[in-house]
Formats: C-alpha cells, sequence, structure tokens
C-alpha cells in the first residue's frame, strides 16, 4: 500500500493526538478533514497541512483521496459516522467508545465484516510498548496463572455539566471516557468475564457516572475488578497479580513507562518449613530479606505520543490485507460493549 | 491499673509477637500461659520468663494472678476460649479473626457486655502509626469525600492441605487469614457497606478460599474492593480515592511505613478553561507540569514490632475502665463478621 491517506472525522483533541502520530510514524498522512464546525476544520487543517476540508461525512466517506478513515466525532457520533465510512467501503478507525451500546457495534462490525474492510477500535492504550510487554511477561508464564486485575483511572475534572464529559446524550460519564482503558487492560490478561457487578455514582443533574466500580468474576473465583472517575482522583495504576508473583503496571496508565515485575523463588515458595514456622512468619521472613521475592522495575519509554503505535499497525493491518488486528480484534470491542451495557442496565435498576 | 498481668492462651507465631510486644511497653507483663501442647508452652514460658504454665484454659480464665487475656489459639477455638474468659470475668483481646462467624461474634460481644469486661477484637494493623496518619489525613477533608478504597493483601503460600491455613475445621482459609485487614482498613474508611459480594478460588481439596475477592457497595454509587490470597502474589497496598486526592499506603500493608497523600490544587480542578480544551488535554497538562496534582509521600515508622500499639490502648482502655475501645469498637467487628459471612455464603451458592 505504501502511503495511506487519511480522512478524519472531528477536530477536537484526540484528532490532534492522531494527526501528531501520524506525522511522526511512516506511511500515512491526512488528506481530509470533517468537523461539526467548519471553521475548526480550517483551522485544523491549516495545523496539520491538509489539503481538503469537506463539508459533509458522506463527501468525506466518498472521496476517492481517502484510504481509510478516522473517526474521532463526540461518542454518540461514532457509530452513524463510522457505519457511512463502512458502508462507502472505507477501512475504519474508531475512537473509544467504539459505540454507545453494543447492539450499535455489532451492527458495526456486521457491517465491516459484509464490506470486506478493516474496522478496528482506537484503543491505542492496548498497542503501547509497557502493556505488550506486561502481556508479553503474563504470557511467558513467569507470574504463573493470572488469579487477578485490577485496573483504574481517574481524573479530578470540574463538573461542568454543560461539557461533553456530562452529557449523557454525547455518551459522557466516567465509564466511556476512562473505565474503558482499565477495562480493556483487565480482558488482555483475562479476557470475558463470566458476569459483571458494577456501582456508580451519578451525577443527578445529567444522569451521567461520575465514577464507577466494576467487579468482573471469572471462572474458579478468579475475580477483576475496574474503578475509574471524571470527577475523583483515582491511583491510576494497574495490578496483575498472579499464582507465583505479580506485574504493576506503574502510573499513569494513560501513558505507562514503568514495569514491576515481582517474582516468587520457586525453592522458597515449595519449602515446607515455611508453612511450620507459621504464615506470619514467612511474612516476617520475606521482609527481612530470606525468601524474599523479587521484584524489577523496567523503564520502558515511548518513541511518540503513544498513538502512534496503532497507527502504525492499523496501517500494518490494511498492507496485509486483513479486516481485523490481531490485538485489538472485534470479538473484544464487542464484549467491553456488553460489559458496559450489563453494568449501565445495574446503574438503572440499583437503589443502593 | 499500673500494671496488667496477662493470661496468654496460644503459644504459635502471633503469641510470641505479643509477648514481644508487651516486652517493649510498658504496663504489662504475661503471668501465665496455656497451650494446646504443654511442651510447647513450657517453651514459650522459658522464652518469655513466664511464671505459670496452666493445664486448662479454664485454670487461666479464673486465675487471681492474670488480670486480662490474650486469646491466640487456632481460629475455630477463640469463640470458646475468650468465652470462658470472660464468663470468670476477664477483659479479653481476640486475635482476628474474631469468632468463625457474626453468630458467635454476637454472643461473645453480648457476654462481654453482660459481664462488663473489657473486650476487643487484636486489629493491630488499625492502631499501627501509618494507618492512624492516613485516617487523620482523611478526617480533615484533605482529599475531600472518600469516593472508594482498594486495598489488598496476599502471600504466596505452599499448598499444603495439613496446614491449618488450608483447613475449614481450623477456620482456614484467606479470607480470615488476609482479607480481614484489607477489610478492616475499608471499613475505617467508609464504614459499613449496604451490599457485598463476593468471589473466591476454592481449594478442591479442603474447601478452603485460597484467593478470594469483595467488592462492597455504598450508598451514591461508592464502592471498595479488597483482594486477599494465600496462593498468590498480591500487591499489597490500599489506595484511599477522594473527590480531590488520594491517600495510597504503601505496601507491605501488613507494617506499612510510608504514606502518599496526592492532592488536586482547587485552582485547577475549577479552571473551566481546562473543560474547554477537552479531557485528554487536562490529563497531559497535569502530566507536563501545569495543574499538577501535589504529591508527598511520608515515611512513617515503628517504635516496636508493631503490636504494641494495640497492647497499649487495650491497656489504656482497661485502665480508664471502657469495656469496648473506641477505636476498634465491637460494632466494627461484628460488621465485619457479617461481611465475612455474607461473602462466605456467596461461594456456597456460586456456580460461575
Amino acid at each position: 500500500m505504501g502511503n495511506v491517506r487519511w480522512g478524519v472525522i472531528g477536530s477536537g483533541y484526540v484528532a490532534r493526538e492522531f494527526a501528531q502520530a501520524l506525522a511522526e510514524v511512516a506511511g500515512g498522512q491526512i488528506n481530509a478533514i470533517w468537523s461539526n464546525t467548519n471553521e475548526h476544520a480550517k483551522r485544523f487543517a491549516s495545523s496539520f497541512g491538509i489539503p481538503n476540508v469537506v463539508r459533509t461525512v458522506e463527501e468525506l466517506a466518498h472521496s476517492d483521496d481517502v484510504d481509510a478513515v478516522y473517526v474521532a466525532s463526540l461518542n454518540h457520533l461514532h457509530f452513524p459516522h463510522a457505519y457511512q465510512a463502512i458502508q462507502a467501503g472505507k477501512p475504519v478507525l474508531v475512537e473509544k467508545p467504539f459505540t454507545l451500546n453494543a447492539q450499535e457495534a455489532e451492527k458495526l462490525i456486521d457491517a465491516a465484516r459484509e464490506k470486506r474492510v478493516l474496522c478496528m477500535e482506537a484503543m491505542w492504550t492496548r498497542f503501547v510498548p509497557a502493556v505488550r510487554e506486561a502481556r508479553r511477561l503474563a504470557g511467558t508464564g513467569v507470574i504463573g496463572d493470572v488469579l487477578g486485575v485490577e485496573a483504574a483511572l481517574g481524573m479530578c475534572q470540574k463538573k461542568d455539566v454543560d461539557s461533553r464529559f456530562f452529557r449523557k446524550e454525547f455518551g459522557g460519564g466516567a465509564l466511556y471516557d476512562m473505565g474503558v482503558y482499565p477495562l480493556y487492560l483487565v480482558m488482555d490478561f483475562m479476557g470475558m468475564p463470566t458476569a459483571t457487578e458494577s456501582t456508580a455514582a451519578i451525577l443527578q443533574e445529567t444522569q451521567v457516572d461520575e465514577s464507577c466500580s466494576l467487579s468482573l468474576r471469572y471462572p474458579n473465583g478468579r475475580s477483576a475488578s475496574i474503578r475509574c472517575s471524571i470527577t475523583g482522583v483515582i491511583e491510576e495504576d494497574a495490578v496483575i497479580t498472579g499464582e507465583r508473583g505479580s506485574i504493576i503496571i506503574h502510573p499513569p496508565l494513560f501513558r505507562p513507562y514503568r514495569l514491576t515485575l515481582t517474582t516468587m523463588p520457586t525453592e522458597q515458595v515449595s519449602r515446607s518449613e515455611r508453612t511450620k514456622k507459621g504464615f506470619l512468619a514467612s511474612v516476617l521472613s520475606r521482609l527481612s530479606g530470606a525468601g524474599k521475592p523479587r521484584s524489577r522495575t523496567f523503564k520502558i519509554p515511548f518513541n511518540n505520543n503513544g498513538y502512534g503505535y496503532q497507527v502504525e499497525e492499523f496501517m500494518a493491518s490494511l498492507e496485509k490485507g486483513e479486516i481485523e488486528n490481531p490485538t485489538m480484534p472485534l470479538s473484544d470491542t464487542l464484549n467491553a460493549m456488553r460489559i458496559m451495557d450489563e453494568a449501565r442496565a445495574q446503574w438503572r435498576t440499583a437503589r443502593i
């Protein structure tokens, strides 16, 4: 393929990040931009040297000068915009949350499969080096079977009920905005849960979740939990707990660059004398150095603003003619939407 | 009161820790010891210079040379042993888990109140300086309303199905052994939840939980989660998330000595320009320094092995004639037992 000519829908913050990332990786350029506000589109085009500012999404979707479409409009518009692009035969990279619910997601996925065009959720954190490395480490079996994951992401945001973050009709709320990241991280290591229970602090004025938590159940009593907020300050990290060790992805979970791998020396774990001495004794012997688990912290830096990895990956899939990216498959996207649907359904009925 | 003459029931690891702590604080001494194995009792007595080795719990409970009883027998014996001491009119400090269920706990509490003797669960981590300081900080309002707590404790233990840790009849399992600590920590900051959901990995051979997680619901969608294991390696810390900041109690949660307090500068939170720039922009502006939350890490060391604080506190309550300690009230103990009962009931019925 050589050079991918992108059409971008939306001109907000994430679109700018995308444009910045694209400028830093090889193989692509933005050829057309559409924004709800034409003025914004023009400014965006001039910032990034984009030749075409189009007037409608339809025009962009059908343009012969566009090979792939990046959907970065407001959350509630991801579905109609991506659908239009797919119907026009264009591969799409769709910002998170992919859609507003699993039903929309299913329609979009079906459409993409029918048209045989590449469709991928822009879950950029799945491609960043620290997360890839954490996945690789877990895959080697060094921490044993994964027993659980805890991940959290949050931000203390002004409660501006007029901003998109707090508007239900625009797909606002903590889960869509923040929660998806830890949720995908959990799914990276544990897959689809058998059950989901969720709590949410709902903003009275606009009925969106300003904070929420999900407790995810897995076979054999394993579990994971995520916590997110757009009004609270949350320790933004992830802990992957295994039978023989753990992996910590240190804050900020958004742009992680440090991992700590802790492993139990096998000979220490199995030394029966420790059991005889008692459990607390073994804790203390660990603390005092004998039989201590080994911990190493790695720095894993970025080469770009963090969005470049997914852009490269998407373009590599295009090059190979894939209609799904193996690292960010559509089944994961659909699963995540289902989990979020379930969580939101519980908020509606819960009166705690 | 001046000098408290203690009778100790049990001679295991925790009893030794208690004896060590008592030697380091003023106002008490061990005057009598009983152990299931008389040989062990004698060895314990000679290690700590204890004048009396008694043959029965009854003898210890009724001894005129004993002012207070410390119950450190196997978990399933806490109830009968503490009950005997209370009936004999002795104040009791009872190791965790207080009893095996809420019904036993209630009986013990009723008996203590009827006899008007001091009764306290030996939740020593509630008294350690780092936890006290975290509670004090949260109480000042510096992190705003508490939205949630996540806490975890675990240990990679050899699966020895003959050890008490893995025996149901001795009150084994991760929740009793490890989970109570993070559970009490959650209750410290959030009180009694309105609902509990739990998952557990049950050891097939002995039917005890080798790992479990509790998801605790609170009014207004707030929530907390705890995770514990006696076979997995868990990141042993606690994060208290507030609306305007967070407090991290760093590992090891058993003997915490470091806190990180993160607070959002109020002027930054309310600057509406950040909302306009977009949420991700505000994340990045934080990361790049502008509007960055302030984080400070404190070291808060111990003066003894960590058990001394609860011993001093118990003896101070005795001195004041209190029948309940205000920092570790019996209502908290009963609540914790109820939460654990609910969790265990769910394990019995869950077939996930």
